[in-house]
């Protein structure tokens, strides 16, 4: 199972691909999508869905998984980055990909094994489950594998809502 | 010069095209795109976008204007509000259809000469303005047309951002 990992910023959008067996994984992809800020809004969030929608037709992920908006103190920045989500879930369905979304404590103990782990054992968690040399030197795209990697081992729970 | 108003919402969407020469303006056609909450949010975000694609396609807009979101207290329908957007920005920026965003208030403004107006009035005046026989019924879709209609009469305000 091929698995497309999306983590959405107003800035910065991280994606992962990993083939997974729910318990193996491997790392396929992981890379981040950045926008300028002085670019137009309806232009950053093209950018950024143009280049999602590259990434599925060259790597086919059967499903996709992304974070869980949560409204934070800097509501102008998770709005920002709901635009860019919202563009992230229509390419999906374009392609026929199914997305589940997942709070971040849900991914945090999937891969750490507490929903309030720091986000740099969840990265050092995303190296050790791919077996990598080295941790994916993006925070984002780390994320974004961490992502599809709670998905990967969780996928009954979250379905497409 | 043909304008496209979308009025996003979590479950209904208006869209309302005009063609206008800054003062006079004509009705093209309206509408809206209704989706159904037991249906999962990426394929209603789908649903909206493939739409307004088509929307765009037959009526050849050569700019769109859309409603600026707010948090308002239902942060949850704001939040789904908000993906919406991010579809319809990315459809309209895929088409080369440049979008301008226009608070509430200043729709308001432009179309009933208050930023308070009610939403009756605008709806009145959205008629008056268009020489309707009839006021548009939905107010979704009238909703639409008065954000076209602002930006027709406000074009340089606050282009694409």
């Amino acid at each position: 199972m091929r698995i497309l990992g999306i983590d959405c910023g107003s800035r910065f959008t991280g994606y992962g691909l990993i083939d997974s067996d729910g318990t193996r994984h491997r790392l396929v992809e992981a890379g981040v999508i950045e926008t300028r800020p002085s670019d137009p809004l309806a232009e950053r969030i093209f950018q950024v869905g143009a280049r999602l929608r590259e990434i599925i037709a060259e790597h086919r992920p059967e499903e996709a998984a992304i974070e869980d908006t949560f409204i934070s103190i800097n509501a102008r920045s998770a709005l920002k980055l709901t635009h860019v989500r919202g563009a992230a879930f229509f390419i999906c369905a374009e392609a026929g990909v199914p997305v589940a979304e997942y709070p971040p404590a849900q991914v945090k103990l999937a891969l750490a094994g507490s929903g309030r782990a720091e986000k740099e054992q969840v990265q050092r968690m995303t190296r050790v489950l791919l077996g990598l040399p080295e941790p994916i030197s993006s925070l984002d795209a780390s994320d974004a594998v961490a992502v599809a990697i709670c998905h990967a081992t969780r996928r009954p729970v979250s379905a497409t809502r």
